[in-house]
């Protein structure tokens, strides 16, 4: 999956030398070494992994012991972060860091993720340094055939997720046990653990509301259920959103609202495809779903890869085009007090002529 | 639980004006601010949450607009990290941040954490930056009194962890599935989503290796099971390990070698207390372990907090003291090829005279 000769292209086109990658999502997109993230930074680390690609297909990694031997095709410095002794973390890093520097030859100008860059390294590298935000991000957006493959999988795990959630969602059970076994099943069929986004909302009231946390709510017989499910499962991430009523008989006025938001996601398959630009998609699919009597107050959706959410976003000022083996969110919803709430989200994949869904599931509110 | 005027007290000592926190951990030690961190550092994000404490009892902290709003006693920058348009992350972030220097009068020297502060933050604070890791990592070691009571719950709710850990390992069950569940109690019990650090490791030959992966691994009668749990409550950190028989039936050598761990667990109990050396506590652990015929390869403990391994690491070479309100895991273990393995943790807290344990469960191998 790693890219490090796409990475050499864009370093060519920003006439830089080396790029260094100190974000989790872009080392294992540059490299395929995945950061383990679930716990945030590692406490046995000096600082982020760093991953270092040059022009010239030179590659290397530098990370705690805890986190080394993935196997990858790069060189590797897998520094003392846990060790049974007192450990100087960051100067171990930093000393890895050196070496690799001098291992791989490193000299001229680098790119760095301003977001992700530490203080730490700056006085050992070149003076030379240049943002590679914008290019990286458009970069990454696009998918190679490896990449295809591990987004594929991802999203049938967040699929297995959906089915699970809907088995599980009866009278009597708990919001958040729920939402545990649901975790549960899609790491069972990763055969890992997997750091998890998302949401299991339930009840009129709860799923009305945006941005609430899972509680310990016990769910009632016609309640809507909204569920998003985002597992990260080897380094890249599913995505996914149902939404349905417990015990399969929503109301008249739920199942207009529904219908409104699987039409809008059904033409958003349809139109999706290379060349398109994103702001005219964006606004399409808003005005489709205000003409059936509905609308949404967040993006229409968003790119996804090593990071759950990436370029492109879908918002209405996004001049970019999509391109082939972009893999594109599409989430539209609504949201209305005393009714309640839904969103209907697939991951699609933009083809050569249009666009297909990776991993489908049940979507209906019954 | 913030710690905003005992940070000034080091500041002075420091002869530094103001701290510049920037990992989750510290930011949440320093002014209660509970930085999400599950998925990793958010996508929402321009860098890491930043708290600045003043020497002079004034707090600030900049974070993204999906995480503001905790009500906390500190000025807030809650910064466009989501939002319906195309969006800037690291360009509102560096601009809040310059907005809250200005607003809380940021001035003089400033003491920085070296494993996590960020180039781009760099050219906006004062010239004269001190790491301050050392003297940090020492006061976040003994906890308040808000810190304390945050400990005990973060202790409880994996000590319930482990009751249900022993409740689910029958024939026919499943490790991931398993694990799954448990995390699912406890963040019922929390009625939040925990980051959750540990393994639940099941078998003869899998317990007598250290460092594997949890699996899908189906349970037998007389596997031994060695689950050690590490939740994330509200920003604190709990943890634990406890190791059982499927069935209650250990073999007579299984048996002795746990009583060897639990009875060195009991001396540890016994022992520690403020003023005892770090490492001569870890040796007399090791000898008494020795003494009865064990040993483990790993460090005997280790302090917990905001962060799940901090300061002081219970480790051969550690001359640190231990100090009332620190809480300290011990976890004496061994691990045998043909027996099995297994460790027995616990929370303990340093008293005024002596150590107690901090929610403890059931430690027998039966």
């Amino acid at each position: 999956m790693a890219n490090i000769k796409r990475l050499g292209a864009m370093l060519a086109e920003m006439d830089a030398d080396w790029a260094v990658l100190t974000g989790a999502d872009s080392v294992c997109f540059a490299t395929g070494h995945v950061v383990p993230i679930e716990i945030g930074q590692s406490p046995f680390s000096g600082g982020p992994t760093v991953a270092f690609v040059g022009r010239d297909g030179s590659a290397g990694v530098v990370c705690p012991n805890t986190d080394g031997g993935q196997g990858g095709d790069y060189e590797e410095i897998a520094y003392a972060g846990f060790a049974n002794a007192v450990t100087d973390q960051v100067g171990n890093y930093r000393a890895s860091v050196s070496e690799l520097i001098t291992r791989i030859g490193l000299s001229g100008s680098v790119a760095i993720e301003t977001s992700s860059f530490p203080r730490a390294l700056s006085d050992l590298l070149p003076d030379d340094m240049r943002p590679m935000d914008v290019p990286l991000a458009r970069l990454r957006a696009v998918k190679n055939e490896d990449e295809v493959t591990h987004m594929a999988f991802a999203a049938k795990v967040a699929a297995a997720g959906q089915n699970e959630a809907r088995r599980l969602s009866v009278p009597g059970a708990c919001e958040m046990d729920n939402f545990g076994r649901i975790r549960s099943k899609m790491e069972v069929m990763s055969n890992a653990r997997c750091a998890l986004a998302g949401e299991y909302i339930t009840g009129v009231d709860r799923t009305s509301q945006l941005g609430l946390p899972i509680s310990d709510r016990i769910i009632e017989a016609g309640d809507p259920v909204v569920c998003d499910l985002a597992p990260r499962v080897a380094g890249y991430w599913g995505d996914s959103c149902s939404a349905f009523v417990v015990g399969g008989e929503p109301t008249a006025e739920y199942e207009r609202m529904y219908d409104a938001a699987k039409n809008t996601l059904e033409l958003a398959i349809a139109e999706l495809r290379p060349g398109l630009r994103v702001c005219d998609f964006d606004a399409k699919l808003r005005a489709h779903m205000k003409g059936l009597g509905y609308e949404y107050p967040h993006h229409s959706g968003h790119g996804i890869g090593t990071s759950v959410h990436e370029f492109p976003r879908l918002v209405p000022d996004e001049t970019a085009l999509f391109e082939e083996n972009m893999f594109i969110m599409v989430e539209p919803g609504s949201y209305v007090r005393g009714l309640g709430g839904l969103r209907c989200e697939f991951m699609l994949r933009v083809t050569a002529t249009g666009a297909e869904v990776t991993a489908p599931f049940e979507m209906t509110c019954k």
